[in-house]
C-alpha cells in the first residue's frame, strides 16, 4: 500500500470516484494505483484545461467534486483558466497534482516551480503531505475543503516520493470528510429582508446556489407577496430553466443596461449570490451596480444557507403559492441562420432534461429569451469569465448525468480547449456541440467601443478577426473523430439537432452565421 | 497619449517590436494604439500559450525580447507553461498582461485574480504601474530586467485605467533600458579550472549561453589543451549545429545514463550552465548526477560571462586552434518509417540555416546523432520540460528569422497547443511540421518502468494511448488553412520534405510510427 494507492481508497471513500487525468511521470504510480481502483472511472484529456473543466461540469450536475490529475507547475497552469471557471462556480473540485520528490526540489530541475503559489491563487485550501502515511487524512480534509461551505477548488499536491512511499500501518477505515452544514441566516437580517421587500422598492437577487427549480420558487412566492422583483445573477453555475419553471429575470452583462435595471431599486436582498458589480470596469460607468441608496441586504451569501434564507422570507411574508408563468417555445425556424433563428432551433428541438454548456457568447444573444418555455433543462454558463470552458464542461456533464449535453460555443472561444473534442469522442458522450461561426471575436468589437477604444485600423482589425484562413470546425471535429455536419440554413440546423439528439455519442455542427447583427 | 500609447512608444524605443497578442477587453486600449504604430508587428494567437511560445522562440533566434499581450490572471495562466519554458531557457520576453481598471479591483469581479502571484511564479521581476505616466519608465525597467543578465520573463500588468489615462505630459524622449554587462568570471576560479582541466579528469559542460559555433570552438579548443571532454547540457536554449561546428558530447535524459557518463569525472567546469540534476527523481537514482567525488567548479553560471570564461581558460591553457570534427550527414532512407529513417530523412534534406524547434520527444531519439553531419542549423529544445512548446516556438523563430522552421512534433505533445497551426497559415510562415504519430505517449512507457510503477492494467493503459480514436493530424492542419501530407514510408518522407522546403509557407507532414521502438 503506497501513498498513491492511499489517496485513490480516501477518494473512493469519500465517493471522489471520476478523474480527469493528464499525467505524466511525477503521476505514474498514481496511474498504476488506479488499474486496481475498479470503483474509479479515469478519462483521458489531451490538455489540462479539458480536465480542469470537466471536473467543474462534473460538480455541477452531480453536486459533488471530481479529482484532477494534473503534472507539476506546468499541468496545473494548464488548468487554471478553467479551476478559476470552477472557484467562481463555487462548486467542490479535488485537484490532485503531482510534484517532484521532496528531495528532488532543492536541485531546481527544470520542472521545478511554486506549485503552491499557483493554486494559492485560486483561492482554496492547498495540501501538500510529505509523508505517505499523511496522504489519506490530508485527502480527506482536501475533500473537506471542496465541499466547503461554501465549496471550493482544494488542491493536493502530491510528491512522487510520497505517491511511491510505503504506507507503514494502513489505517483500518479509510477518512471520510464529515459533512459541513451551511450556516443559517441571521434572524435580524430575515426580519429586515422581509420588511424592506414588503416596504420598499425591492428586489431578490439570486445566485448559483439558489437557482434550482424548487428554491426559485419559494423566490416567485416571497416575490408575489411582497411585490419585489426576483432576478438571478448573469452567470449561473447552474439554473433550471423551460418550460413549468419559474423565469427570474437576469441581471444584463453590460454594466450600462444592468444600472438601468437596478437603478430605481431601494434593496436588494442577496441569496446564493455576492452583490453585483460591472464585469469590467468602463469610463464613466461606476463599478457598482446597484444605485448609491439601495440597501444591499446580505442574507445569504455563499456558504449560507440559501434555501433556508428563502423558507424563511416565505414563512415571514406568509407567501402563498404562485403560478409559474406559461408559454410556448418558439416553432422550428426557417431562412436564413442568424442569432435569432439559431437560438429559435434549439428552444424548438430540445430534449427534455438536457443541459446546456453555453459559451455562445455574442452570438447567444437571444438564447436564453428563446429557451424560456423550451423543454424543462439545466443551463451552465461561464462564471469566471475565463473562455475555454464550454467543451471541457460540457465533458465533464455528460460523464456525470444521463442527459443529452448541447455545448452551445463561439468560434473564437472554442479553440481555447478544442482538444475536448477527443475526450467526447473516446468516451462516447452524448454531447451535441454547435459552433456559432461568425469568424470574429465578435464581442471585442463591442467592449472597444465600450472602453472608448475605437479607431480601428488594420492592426486591430487583425486582431479581432478570425478570417484568413477560416477555420473549418466540420475538419476539426472529423480529425479527432466525431462526425460533423455543415448547416447553411435553419431549417438545416434544426434537421442536424434532431438527428444529433436521436443518435449515441458526440456530433459538432458547423453554423455560420454574419459577423455583425 | 495615453498609457496603452506610451507603452507601445516606449518598446519601439527599445526595439521590442514584435507583439504575440491574444487581447480582451482589459487589452483594447494597448490594441487600438496598435493602429499608429506602424513600426509594431501585432500577430494574433487563438491560445495564450502559442503566444508565449511564439515570444520564446523569437528570443531565441533574434536574441531579443518580443511582448506578450495577455488577457487577465486567466490569459497568463494559460500561457504560463511556455513562459515556464522560457524562464528555463533564460531568454529576455516582455509579458504584458492587461488588468482590471486600479478602481475595480476591490470588487472582485469575475475576472479578478491574484496575477501578481501566479507571474511571480515565474521567478521574473513584475512591474504594475498605477498611474499612466509611469508607464514608460516601469516599461524601461521591465525590458531592462528582460536582459538581465540573465535573461529573465518580466512582467508588466497593466490596469486598464493605465492604460486608457492621459499621460498630462509626455517625456520629450521615451526611455531606454541601460545594457548591463555580464560579470566576467573570477580570477581565482580560472585559475582552478584551468588547473583541474589539466590535472584531473575533467569534463567542460556548456549551458545555452555557451552553445553558439564561436564559443564551442574555443571550448574545444580547451578540451584538446586539456584533455577535457567538452558537453552540452541535454536541453540547450539554442545550440549551433551540423556539418563544421563542433559536437559537444550531449548529457543524456535518462539520469541512469547520466549518471554512468559523468562517473569517471574529477571536476567539471560549468560554462553556461548550472550543475546537471536529474530531470526527475527515480527510487535509487541520485538527484545529483556527478559523483560525490566531483569538484564541480561554477566558473560561468547564467548570468556570468561565458564568452569572457572561455576566452580566459583558452589564454591560460594557451590552447591552439583545434580541427572540427568531419563526417557526413545521412543518405536520404528508404523503406519503412521508423524512429532511425525519419532522423535520417531530416538529417539528410536539411536546408542551410535551418532551425529546428525539437518536441520529437522519444521519437526523436535517434535525431541528434543523425543530425551531426547534417546542414549548418540551430537546435531550440525543450528547456523546461513542459510539454506543447514546439509549435509556438516555431511560430516565433520564423517570425524573428528569415530561416526555413522545422518544428519537430510529437502526436501528445502537439495536442496542447495545435492552435499554432492557424497562426502559420495567417502569418505565411515558412514552417515545415512534421508530427510523429505513435498514438502513445510513449515517454510515459519509460517513465513508469523507470519510477517502479509497472504492472500496467486497463485503466492505466487507456491514460497512455492515444488511439481509440486515432487523430488525423493532416485532417487538424488543413482546417486551420495548412497543406498537409500523409506519408507511408521513408521516401515519401523525402520527397515531402523536400517539396516543403521548396514551397514558401507552412505545411504539416504526418508520419506514422511503430509505437515501440
Amino acid at each position: 500500500m503506497n501513498g498513491a494507492r492511499s489517496l485513490l481508497a480516501t477518494m473512493v471513500a469519500n465517493g471522489v470516484t471520476t478523474v480527469f487525468a493528464n499525467p505524466g511521470t511525477s503521476e505514474m504510480h498514481f496511474v498504476a494505483a488506479l488499474d486496481d481502483a475498479t470503483d474509479v472511472r479515469a478519462v483521458l484529456c489531451l490538455f489540462e484545461g479539458v480536465a480542469t473543466g470537466a471536473a467543474d461540469g462534473y460538480a455541477r450536475v452531480t453536486g459533488r467534486p471530481a479529482a484532477t490529475l494534473l503534472h507539476l507547475g506546468p499541468g496545473l497552469a494548464n488548468g487554471w483558466a478553467n479551476l478559476h471557471n470552477a472557484r467562481r462556480a463555487r462548486v467542490p473540485l479535488l485537484n490532485v497534482i503531482g510534484d517532484h520528490a521532496t528531495y528532488h526540489a532543492r536541485y531546481d530541475a527544470p520542472l521545478q516551480s511554486d506549485i503552491a503559489a499557483v493554486a494559492g491563487a485560486l483561492d482554496g485550501p492547498v495540501f501538500n503531505p510529505q509523508r505517505p502515511e499523511d496522504v489519506a487524512a490530508e485527502t480527506a480534509r482536501a475533500i473537506a475543503g471542496a465541499y466547503g461551505p461554501p465549496a471550493r477548488v482544494a488542491t493536493l499536491v502530491l510528491p512522487a516520493d510520497v505517491s511511491w512511499g510505503e504506507v507503514a500501518t494502513p489505517p483500518a477505515h479509510w477518512p471520510v470528510a464529515a459533512p459541513t452544514s451551511a450556516p443559517v441566516p441571521d434572524e435580524g437580517l430575515i426580519h429586515l429582508a422581509a420588511t424592506r421587500l414588503r416596504t420598499t422598492r425591492s428586489a431578490i437577487f439570486l445566485g448559483s446556489a439558489a437557482t434550482t427549480q424548487s428554491l426559485m420558487d419559494l423566490a416567485q412566492r416571497i416575490g408575489a407577496a411582497s411585490g419585489a422583483k426576483v432576478m438571478v445573477e448573469t452567470f449561473p453555475t447552474t439554473m433550471d430553466r423551460g418550460a413549468g419553471v419559474v423565469q427570474p429575470e437576469r441581471l444584463i452583462y453590460l454594466s450600462e443596461f444592468a444600472v438601468a435595471q437596478l437603478a430605481d431599486l431601494e434593496t436588494l436582498v442577496l441569496i446564493g449570490a455576492n452583490e453585483p458589480v460591472g464585469f469590467f470596469a468602463y469610463p464613466d460607468v461606476p463599478s457598482r451596480l446597484v444605485g448609491p441608496d439601495c440597501h444591499v441586504v446580505a442574507l445569504a451569501p455563499p456558504g449560507v444557507d440559501a434555501g433556508a434564507a428563502l423558507a424563511a422570507l416565505v414563512d415571514q411574508l406568509d407567501a402563498p403559492s404562485a403560478a409559474t408563468p406559461s408559454g410556448v417555445a418558439p416553432e422550428p425556424p426557417s431562412g436564413a441562420l442568424t442569432t435569432a433563428s439559431f437560438a429559435a432551433a434549439i428552444a424548438a428541438t430540445m430534449p427534455e432534461h438536457a443541459i446546456l454548456s453555453d459559451e455562445s457568447n455574442t452570438s447567444g444573444i437571444h438564447l436564453y429569451g428563446a429557451t424560456a418555455f423550451a423543454a424543462p433543462h439545466r443551463l451552465l454558463t461561464l462564471t469566471g469569465g475565463a473562455i475555454g470552458f464550454g467543451l471541457p464542461v460540457a465533458v465533464g456533464a455528460a460523464i456525470g448525468s444521463s442527459s443529452r449535453v448541447i455545448a452551445l460555443e463561439s468560434d473564437g472561444s472554442m479553440m481555447y480547449t478544442l482538444q475536448a473534442l477527443w475526450t467526447m469522442a473516446r468516451e462516447a458522450l452524448d454531447v451535441t456541440v454547435v459552433v456559432l461561426s461568425n469568424r470574429r471575436y465578435a464581442i471585442l468589437d463591442f467592449e472597444r467601443q465600450r472602453v472608448g477604444a475605437t479607431g480601428a485600423g488594420d492592426a486591430s482589425e487583425r486582431l479581432l478577426a478570425l478570417d484568413r484562413p477560416t477555420i473549418d470546425f466540420c475538419g476539426l471535429a472529423r480529425a479527432m473523430g466525431i462526425p460533423a455536419t455543415l448547416v447553411a440554413t435553419a431549417h438545416d440546423l434544426v434537421d442536424a439537432l434532431r438527428r444529433s439528439y436521436a443518435t449515441e455519442g458526440p456530433s459538432l455542427i458547423e453554423v455560420p452565421l454574419p459577423s455583425t447583427f
